[in-house]
């Protein structure tokens, strides 16, 4: 980073008995530290520790930081204890606050629950502290700021709930904005595009000729792999001129996508089911879907995008292989010849599934997820998928490592990443 | 705990950029934190720093725990200084293991690679440490012993690799058994019953009575949530009589049994779809389904089970209207009349799926995930589930709060919840 610019830093701690036993895996920690990083803010500390007073306390007072974010403990529960800690470390006392019990009250209602003692309990908060309200849980948001002596600037503390989309949604609507009025943290200039299709590695190699050109232009790239996908995040500080650091940035993600115009289906947080959906909507096109395998995983990420109803008509999930026969139509004599896992059998699955489901698209998985059910011929984790549509029907065989839950998840992104390409296709 | 068992403590230190800024999920810090409890060892915090000397040196001075173990920058580049933390921590200086290096050779052998002279550097590691061999990579595992002033006992520093597998080998093979040999700690009983059907403040309030016995028993319950489930841990320490403990803790989750039998589906790691699924693989009967508002996500927590096949044939996710018409045979008429949401369609709906899918059982749901698409009667996370079985058709409805993705996560849930209830009423 440049050394005009004032760095702003940030702990988060996060507070559970269930993040230090292995019951609960700190999301939290990491969704907040890239978006904080992503604001200009560095994280430079993450600590979990338990629902206990004393360790809360000085791990409050070890923190050094210009923003110290907190996230859990905040539940009615007598475990929960973070409201009395900040209480104790602030030195103040609870104070009941009308407004906050109205709201938990009227969600209550909306619910159509009774509110108890405890549920009430939650509109009492430590004096002197800013109310962040929560809009998806009884757990208000708290901001304290403090000077204390010998510091030359105030440092906020804020305390969130612990679950994640009350935490998450908190965040977004009121910290980050807040945090970025107080501290105007130096802008960072970022860029996400996203692939499928390629492993990180192989990514990697391709690209790394173009890679090692970066640092010169004071660009950093960070590899963001999940199943299925890699992300590719190119980064600049800006000091005063963002403009000139983002022409910087824009060139470097035009170059990229030149380079691999084949893997990358988006930008930023763009998912490929909410892709394939615009290209499906745009198109005034229905999609319909015929799963074995994948058992309902494909259509439940394409139903994870609201408004989805508008393009998708609906799915069915063959695991008899009678189900395949009778409501998609798979000839009988076809699947006892060829096998359930097959060319022929998952094409007319995917014939099937456009007729039966009246559909201008239709995509059909049929493989072997595993742990069991493999032959030499076959392993855990062949799938065989196809796409049927206007421009006919293809189909395509892949083994994707890992266990039984991986193989469903990565079958279904591929299936998507077919059916985009076939989208294309048909769009010339 | 009872006072005359000596606690073992521990502090997780994980090291590494990546830790703070999102890029990688610290899944080594909830790993290792299982396995210590579950060997008596207590984490009491985790902390994640960056690739740091000052921070290091500062998180190393400030743990006060039996036990701190460090996992990450342990790699041969630039940007991983554990090694030379631990050197300037423990005072010494760097030592070539000639051992050590034979083994780094054999493994670049084995892989057909030559070693570079930053290969090599890995094995030179701080004076006064055992070594711990690393079998599945370069970076060796290292053990301190300190008994610093006015410490009673000496304390253990193990420094392990960051890299998931490398890690846990090194862990389980050395690491877990030479602190139990260091520290003998207690042993620690528990047992977890597993409940849906009820919020944790509910089901808090429920059991409150029973709860405020538990400490005079010396066992401790924890409220464990997760979207649709609360799991219930109760625990304690046996500091010699293991068998009594046990008996103790046994008792208390009998008596807990006999207070919530309706909301307990099963114990420890249990999932409800298993235990619906074993119910009827036991009772030889078939599964089918007829999903809108869930858009296949119970379909894939039933096939989310090694061998569901046994006992589900599939499913039909329903998001036009013409598929509840054409493919379950719910009366044009009626969706007209009563709307999706609604039990008359949504028992025609299960019904109809078990005639479809030729099943025993057949479940369905139909309502409202948001964001959009509620209205003052149905509002958003509106949701009606049916099941029909041998004993009949029976449905009801529920409003879930959450985003849509929680909304559809828990009505997958409840539904299920729903057929174990109708399973264990057939079964008398």
């Amino acid at each position: 980073m440049p050394r005009e610019v004032r760095e702003v830093t940030a702990t988060i701690i996060c507070i559970g008995d269930e993040l230090l036993i292995g019951q609960t895996i700190n999301t939290n920690a990491s969704w907040i530290g890239e978006r904080l990083s992503l604001h200009g803010i560095r994280p430079v500390e993450v600590r979990a520790v338990g629902d206990e007073l004393d360790i809360m306390l000085r791990v409050l007072a070890e923190a050094t930081t210009d923003v110290v974010l907190i996230t859990g403990g905040l539940g009615p529960t007598k475990d929960d204890i973070t409201t009395h800690a900040l209480c104790r470390f602030f030195g103040g006392r609870l104070v009941r606050h009308p407004e906050v019990e109205a709201r938990i009250e009227a969600m209550f209602q909306r619910l159509g629950r009774t509110l108890s003692d405890l549920d009430r309990s939650q509109a009492a908060l430590p004096e002197g502290c800013t109310v962040i309200p929560n809009l998806k849980g009884t757990a208000s948001g708290m901001w304290f700021e403090r000077q204390w002596e010998g510091m030359s600037a105030p440092r906020v503390y804020v305390s969130m709930p612990g679950v994640p989309y009350e935490m998450m949604a908190m965040m977004e609507a009121e910290v980050l904005p807040r945090l970025c009025a107080t501290f105007r943290p130096p802008t960072i200039v970022h860029r996400t595009l996203v692939t499928s299709g390629m492993a990180e590695s192989r990514l990697a190699e391709r690209i790394a000729p173009w890679e090692d050109g970066l640092s010169a232009d004071g660009i950093r790239l960070a590899y963001l792999p999940s199943p299925g996908m890699v992300k590719l995040r190119l980064s600049a500080y800006a000091a005063r001129d963002a403009a000139e650091v983002r022409q910087r940035v824009d060139l470097k993600a035009r170059e990229l996508q030149a380079l691999i115009p084949d893997l990358i289906f988006g930008e930023g947080t763009d998912r490929l089911e909410e892709v394939v959906g615009d290209m499906l909507r745009k198109a005034g096109q229905t999609l319909g879907l015929a799963e074995s395998c994948t058992g309902g995983r494909l259509s439940h990420l394409i139903t994870s995008v609201p408004g989805s109803s508008a393009y998708y008509r609906g799915g069915v999930v063959c695991y008899a292989n009678a189900v395949k026969v009778e409501l998609l139509g798979v000839p009988a004599d076809v699947l006892e010849r060829e096998g359930a896992v097959s060319r022929p059998v998952v094409e007319r699955m995917a014939a099937g599934a456009g007729k039966t489901l009246h559909t201008d698209w239709s995509v059909a998985l049929s493989g072997v997820a595993g742990p069991d059910g493999g032959t030499p011929e076959t392993p855990v984790g062949t799938v065989w998928m196809a796409v049927a549509g206007p421009n006919g029907v293809r189909s395509t065989r892949s083994i994707f490592p890992g266990d039984r839950d991986l193989v469903i998840q990565r079958s279904a992104v591929a299936a998507l990443n077919l059916l985009r390409k076939r989208l294309l296709e048909a769009r010339g």
